[in-house]
């Protein structure tokens, strides 16, 4: 076999991969020189006729002529799949290759070697593997395997989690999940955030965010811990701690609701993203959001050209052009005030009447963005009473209104997928909220007492007495990000592993 | 002090900050306008004597002289310190600051806008600051913040982890950390593996990786997801679901072990990376381990080598020449039966006798990497006794023994940071060790149920059953990695908020 691989292309040497064929001991030199170098099939569709490849795949399809079987595989390095063309068991040419054609069913696995071929004809340069060596690695069993049909419902492949990766629909939301999650590093780590593991476990009983799961107690006695334990629900708090000493950090990582939310927009897992600035205000909070989901969009565009074109056939047809147009432009700003304006005024009949004071409604946030605007809009200064308690409170308006420094972005489709807020800054208007919400204890405690007390959210408030600084930050929920840019309904089928009431498979 | 900013010089736009004055209703385009323009200390120390600039920080230190004051400040953006000078109260140049010298305190936090002059003298170029503006954003008592010492031990800080992150050592460990994490990001990208965000709550019970906590029923009678529900202790399983059907995955998450270790090696919460690759051997897993940890130290070494020559000074005064000595060569092999007869004949005393057969002990671990080959080591091949159900059997040695196809990379000072294998991907010998051990029912339920069961490992077989595939993969300990390039000593001082048996602060 290794013969065959001398005239291998220089592929950049990232590009390289390589597959023992010879597990058994692989460990020394000499295993090492019987290898083969397997090339993606995203990186081989790139190579010209005559260069000779090795790939591997499963089977996506076979189509069996008289004298010809095309075999389609798929290795999920892109959408593409490449067609391995093999001479029919009759003809003298395939002989050599000793393989019977009846093994090569939808799903079972390949590996093969042999040498480029351009298909003539068709608009676009597409590519053909005429194989010397061809490796059934794994049967499939056409008789049992769930995903032998072309078509499947989400519904039938949220019931079998473990294989539905190997459709096109979830290798696409794989790949999209992946460009968009880097298209976010990319621009914290460009612009000067240091990214924070902040814990999953916390003893902080985190006020307002929703309900949590708690830690059962090993023993049915003790506590593992000493205190009650929860998963968090945000990573807010600690992403401040760490903003006020090092001045931008963010969180990317998972979140918990124990709510009975049966809904296509919420998870009872799911993963967020939440930066913090500290010597910031709500300026760089909507510039930061914007900043962030354009990068993270266009990553995706750009890595993932033809996973999006996918969607936009089969699952939505505006997404294409939403995207792009998302990437061209400023995002449009409102006020709060001026939103229940615009929705009073606009003649649209909601479930709900906006009414100031109110929390905006999914009807509404739609309406705002998919008809107001016709795209992203930041919605700023909500009354101070709907909104948490860490938010820093404006000046009265005229009319004697309170409201908070706080956005939310809002987009067509989805609603609300980000939102922030300075936070409050100053210790006594934050210490006289936190005693009314009952977050610290009545009576200030000594300096050693307060260090040491767990569920006391004292701690934040030392972030407040000594070096207070303007800050601001807000969290993203990453599933919402990836509904959005994939134009799929249900947020269950843009995780791999969705967890809500009732279910927790795998 | 808009007009102050007028020369400001031209940074590049992904190195300006903004910072807004007035927060109180930063909404509109006349807030933005009187947005004054914040640049991180690291960027500020690379300008030229001359330049405008504004940087925001806390006063690590203040040094008062008759005419002159000094105010050293830091944001978190590097180690170094930016000096401000400020005219002592009595000197005429400074009375337009109006400040009061007696409230910049050490941990109070200030806004400055001025001008950059060279120090004259030194041998490396040094910057200090001469400003126009200096506004004291918060004060800080000196009588009760804890961190007004200089010096601070280690103990100390973790009984403050909430002001920690403000000290030198703990802002290098989150710079260096966000820098490996970024490292193994870039190889992971590069070399075409998609981020899986596998989950943490999983109702697998997954055999022999370690105690898992579970969550509480809510209301004492119910499971929220019908099924008892656990923190995840790896997310290797979902990964290779995931690798079997797109090739190269890796997950990088929190993973839980309710184990009671009070070590400096152990903690209840950690980070794993855990890369899967399909169409992989032996040679592919210990490659791409070596890869990415090489990518990550340098990734560090070059983003922060004012840390690493910090923790070098203060910490370990190996940690310079060993990170660069592993960056630059291949990694040694060994197996584990040479390994085993290295350890008897080289005269060390052990506290336990190596013989063939026993899991290595860290004693055994460390002085192979540290004094046989003085440097990283691959051990591969392990008995299969001592390892995990899914790693690939070897044939039999000449004396009859059965091993598995597995590695552990042993660095000094550590012992293992990584373990991997390849994973039995031969079905009939999964389903035999499988059954052996419980982890499917002895009877092969029909297909329908089979899906619908929670807790079973039916799936994991399914892999197998249909389109198998060779596989590898590999997990790494992030805070084993952070604490091997830092140099620290113990494992709860390289993560933001370690959780530990009796610990769950904040």
């Amino acid at each position: 076999m290794l013969g065959l691989m001398r005239g291998a292309p220089a592929l950049g040497r990232q590009h390289q991969r390589t597959w023992s064929t010879a597990t058994t001991t692989a460990t020394t030199a000499a295993a090492a020189s019987k290898r083969v170098v397997r090339s993606t099939i995203n990186d081989v569709r790139q190579l010209d006729d005559g260069a000779r490849v090795a790939v591997g795949g499963w089977v996506k399809s076979v189509r069996k002529h008289k004298s010809v079987n095309f075999v389609n595989v798929n290795d999920g390095s892109c959408l593409a799949e490449m067609q391995i063309t093999l001479p029919a068991a009759d003809a003298d040419e395939g002989a050599s290759l000793d393989v019977n054609i009846a093994d090569i069913t939808v799903g079972s696995s390949l590996f093969v070697e042999g040498v480029l071929r351009e298909v003539p004809g068709g608009k676009q340069k597409r590519m053909e593997l005429h194989p010397d060596t061809l490796n059934i690695l794994g049967k499939c069993d056409a008789q049992v395997y769930p995903l032998q049909k072309k078509y499947h419902s989400l519904e039938f492949l949220r019931e079998n989690l473990h294989l539905r990766a190997r459709t096109n629909t979830f290798g696409a939301v794989t790949r999209v999940r992946n460009a968009l999650s880097q298209g976010l590093h990319s621009y914290f780590q460009d612009n000067d955030f240091l990214q924070l593991h902040s814990p999953i476990l916390t003893s902080d009983d985190c006020e307002g965010a929703g309900e949590q799961f708690r830690i059962a107690k090993p023993d049915g006695k003790n506590e593992f811990f000493g205190t009650p334990t929860y998963l968090t629900v945000s990573g807010q708090l600690h992403a401040e701690m760490y903003a006020c000493a090092l001045s931008k950090v963010y969180t990317f990582g998972p979140t918990f609701r124990a709510e009975n939310s049966n809904t296509t927009r919420h998870l009872a897992e799911f993963w967020m993203v939440e930066p913090e600035m500290a010597f910031a205000g709500l300026e760089e909070c909507i510039e930061s959001a914007q900043g962030a989901v354009q990068r993270s969009i266009k990553q995706a565009l750009q890595a993932c050209p033809d996973d999006i074109e996918f969607f936009n056939k089969n699952y939505d047809n505006a997404i294409s052009e939403r995207l792009q147009t998302l990437c061209d432009r400023e995002f449009a700003r409102i006020t709060y005030t001026e939103a229940i304006e615009i929705l009073k005024k606009c003649g649209a009949s909601f479930e709900k009447n906006p009414e100031w004071g109110m929390d905006l409604q999914t009807e509404h946030e739609r309406y705002l963005a998919e008809k107001y605007v016709g795209g992203p809009v930041f919605v700023t200064d909500y009354p101070s009473d709907i909104k948490a308690f860490y938010m820093r409170r404006n000046d009265r308006d005229a009319e004697g209104r309170e409201t908070v420094a706080g956005m939310d972005l809002l987009v067509p489709k989805i609603g609300e997928l980000v939102g922030g807020s300075v936070r409050e800054e100053r210790f006594e208007l934050l210490e006289a909220k936190m005693r009314q919400l009952g977050l610290v204890p009545e009576e200030l405690a000594e300096q050693a007492e307060r260090s040491a007390s767990g569920g006391s959210l004292d701690w934040y408030l030392d972030l407040r007495r000594f070096g207070t600084v303007p800050h601001a930050g807000w969290g993203l929920g990453f599933e919402r990000l990836v509904l959005f840019a994939t134009g799929m309904d249900n947020i269950r089928d843009v995780i791999p592993l969705p967890r809500f009431p009732g279910q927790c498979q795998h």
